[in-house]
């Protein structure tokens, strides 16, 4: 057999051939900008022929500080097509942290949004690698005293449209970077290669999985700066479907916009995303008939939320757990055929778990005394392998924590039932140990969300003398539902969980604090309780 | 990221863990047995272990001459799960080619059907290295003179159902092996390696491509002896779907009633067994209505059949498109989400053409001068590349005629729409060389079998003095249809064709020579066409 190079410079080439008049539908700050890949894949060219006309080689960093569009579209092919590396950058980190991962990485070229340059501004002094910065506007380059700024549609229109894109960079060799938030200390990076770019893509096409199509008309709106919009941008181009990029600064009012006039059929973010679109939904009317998957990870979904979307808005939702280090698809979430025929409820509580390993991939899950029973109620860690699963950190000793014995300890703890179908239970370092006994976190979470007065809701350990440590509720009500007292909530708990599950006490916040990608920051929220304990005395 | 090595027994692992209960459904000698891939799985891994036990190592050839049934699906999974190579006999060659594949690939088993077993009889002796041959049957050994006779039923039996496949493959080493009839000489092999059948697989479970899913319930009618029933039996087991073996020397009588009583939503078979299964539709009555998809291939499928299939049976046709040199699956032809709104003609003639490329390829159609123009006229060589295509023939030196500069040369000609679709309108070989231009036989024979009377028909050259060749057409006509002359045949396709293009005879027969596979035999049918003209005069 042929080695048969699995290279993303394919994918975009596949886009070109086969699909020259399906388009990007583009969101910028002067307005909707329409694409044909046929352009894009010129612009691609161009764009990767100025790269290495500046100079840029094999294995150099590059990175991007941006929303999601199609430039950045045009930079997820051009860079790694050209055998360098394209390191997305969290638009939402500290100055900090932006500074160390820009270092460490040593990137070369940094291309920047307009709206996000001041950033660049405040630290460009700091950065000690970058060579040049690439602003991507409409407009006008910004006056600034950064020096070695470029306009990237100059790079573009400058270009060889003729231009080829190299074929001798072998499959297992860097394509991709992307850096992930550490409980303590700097991110941590994450090396993607073409290899497991291609096969991830894979696993997002098949039927049983994701089942991106050629028909489909695809949203990312996971930013493109985390774990590449989930691979939904690469996916849908090599596939030739229409994409949407919701650009800067969105608001659920611009989605349920964007989902309407474009019929969007695909859509992919975090539960804290939908349940933006949901009150958008809930307050003013649109058309979302044209959804047929709305992909839904980062963390779980709350069960009330999917149930709402699909019974009332008719918008299927599709759940699916993975992370920076699993590319990110690990599993999906869709009934077995045989058990369409189940009860509505019992539907919804296996398409409310995170599902079933995507074709290619290994796991296993490692309770106290080796792999835990299938039985849905054992819990452990759940390990992974295989072709899209990182093996270690970038530059970065820490990967000896995570990467071990050839698996990927991912810190989730999960039980799975006995055909395979695991459900994330908290994380390992979140689950609550109360009188030697495991109490998850997410179980009650989930619960509380179900209400019909809450948004939304956390819950943590806090310490406790006698029992090690006891959940509390933490929870944010909706704006015009009303009131509710702890009491009422802790009753509504009651029919669903043992006594000693039940939360000690409630406490209602505006807000949960939420990581820059919209997860629970709970250890802010830890030190929040923390606060609201100590002020109270 | 991790090495992931794309092993063959991660896909039997997968049905066995994650489907127990979905099933297997295998027509024996016997009548209809059920299996599930808990059980198919156990019996995989007790098969396994015997064969170590017998002291098979990796990289060691065994072979199969076998039907379409479980227990060669169990063959399909031991055999390359512990390192060799599963070499599948075509039982329809000729005993001299046989004895030639068995020594060049020095087989050290075989496993062998009952109702094939004379054939052994009649060539063990001229067998060099095989050392055992293992009889499937539900039934006592056969009583023989063939010396190191097994039981496959005891091998399974005395086996240990706890063995564990082992991981220490590297998933570029051999997994299988095929030989493919060759014009002239013994057949030649094309070695698959575990990477290029799990890639092949995801191919196959593409939502754009076959779309094979854990919901389908699989018949592979494309026997397990040619190309791997084109891969069908590994995607079906490694997606969970339930599959149906038609067994030993089945009838369209018996693929009927199997479509019907098993509720077979996709089966895969050459156009000859489809053209066969149509009669005893329109003999007998059946219900069709579970098939979601008939993969259709290995030669190009009538228009006029695919026509009939849909439109009197509601049955959809997917027409794809490969050889043993590719795994086989190299396009499929499915519509363009924009093209479902063509009128009905439109649709069929895309769809009656072998499509578009599947994702993870490359292709270049080679004319004259270089590559032909994307305008549906010109006509050059397909040639493929990619991680799924064989890059040499199995120690024989005949791969340099056909794997240069890293391409397989198809031998295929072909036409290629503007936006990638290819169109095959003859072999090399068998295109007609009519005054300096070439006519696609193929073309000519579609537009013959759309004759409502014609059951099937193939276009030949002669050899002429003014014009170098002239095409003339062979044909069978339908049993009950009534006859038809030459004249009204020529009359019924002048308004398709230019005139130089039409058949200067028509010649009519009993039988269009096939090869083993269900292909019309273009050089046992030249040389019947130059028996009439001869023994005419």
């Amino acid at each position: 057999m042929m080695k048969g190079n699995l290279l993303i410079s394919s994918m975009i080439e596949r886009a070109e051939r086969f699909f020259p008049k399906k388009e990007v539908i583009s969101r910028t700050s002067t307005g909707i900008q329409r694409f044909t890949y046929a352009e894009i894949g010129e612009r691609t060219r161009k764009l990767a022929s100025s790269l290495k006309e500046f100079g840029i080689e094999k294995g150099d960093k590059i990175a991007t500080l941006a929303w999601n569009h199609h430039r950045h579209l045009e930079l997820y092919f051009a860079i790694p097509s050209i055998g360098s590396v394209l390191h997305t950058i969290n638009i939402r980190l500290s100055p900090e942290h932006i500074i160390y991962i820009i270092n460490h990485a040593e990137d070369e070229l940094i291309f920047v949004d307009e709206d996000v340059f001041p950033l660049i501004e405040a630290v460009h002094d700091k950065l000690r690698t970058v060579k040049a910065y690439i602003v991507m506007t409409d407009h006008e380059l910004p006056s600034t005293n950064v020096p070695n700024v470029y306009s990237y549609e100059e790079w573009v229109q400058t270009g060889d449209k003729a231009f080829e894109f190299p074929k001798d960079i072998d499959e297992t060799e860097e394509a991709g970077l992307c850096f992930t938030s550490a409980t303590t200390g700097y991110p941590k990076g994450v090396i993607y290669t073409h290899r497991s770019t291609v096969l991830h893509s894979m696993g997002l096409a098949f039927t049983d999985t994701v089942g991106a199509s050629e028909s489909d008309t695809v949203m990312p709106v996971v930013p493109m700066f985390h774990v590449n919009a989930w691979g939904m941008p690469y996916v849908a181009t090599w596939l030739g479907a229409d994409q949407v990029m919701p650009g800067p600064r969105f608001t659920p009012k611009i989605l349920a916009e964007l989902i309407q006039d474009e019929k969007v059929t695909m859509t992919a973010g975090v539960p804290t995303i939908w349940l933006g679109l949901l009150k958008e939904l809930e307050e003013n009317s649109y058309r979302t008939d044209s959804l047929r998957a709305v992909v839904c990870g980062g963390s779980a979904a709350p069960l009330s939320m999917i149930k709402t979307f699909e019974q009332k808005y008719n918008v299927p939702f599709l759940h699916a757990y993975g992370m920076t280090e699993t590319s990110p698809l690990a599993t999906v979430s869709r009934l077995k055929s045989y058990q369409e025929d189940l009860p509505e409820e019992d539907r919804f509580n296996i398409r409310a778990k995170q599902g079933m390993l995507v074709p290619g991939l290994e796991m296993k899950v490692a309770g106290g005394q080796g792999e835990v029973r299938w039985d849905e109620e054992e819990m452990g860690e759940l390990l992974l392998k295989g072709p899209w699963i990182a093996d270690d950190y970038f530059k970065d000793d820490r990967g000896n924590e995570t990467f071990i014995d050839g698996w990927l300890h991912t810190g989730d703890v999960c039980t799975v039932d006995e055909e395979g179908v695991i459900k994330i239970v908290d994380r390992t370092k979140d689950l609550i140990k109360s009188g030697g006994e495991w109490i998850s976190s997410v179980d009650l979470e989930n619960a509380i969300m179900s209400h019909e007065k809450v948004f939304e809701a956390s819950v943590v350990a806090v310490p406790d003398a006698e029992w090690q440590e006891r959940p509390v509720a933490c929870v944010v009500l909706k704006d015009k539902a009303g009131n509710i007292t702890k009491e009422e909530l802790i009753e509504f708990l009651k029919p669903q969980f043992a006594k000693w599950w039940l939360p000690d006490d409630v406490i209602f916040m505006e807000e949960i604090p939420k990581t820059s990608v919209g997860k629970f920051l709970k250890r802010a929220l830890r030190d929040k309780v923390k606060e609201h304990y100590e002020s109270a005395y």
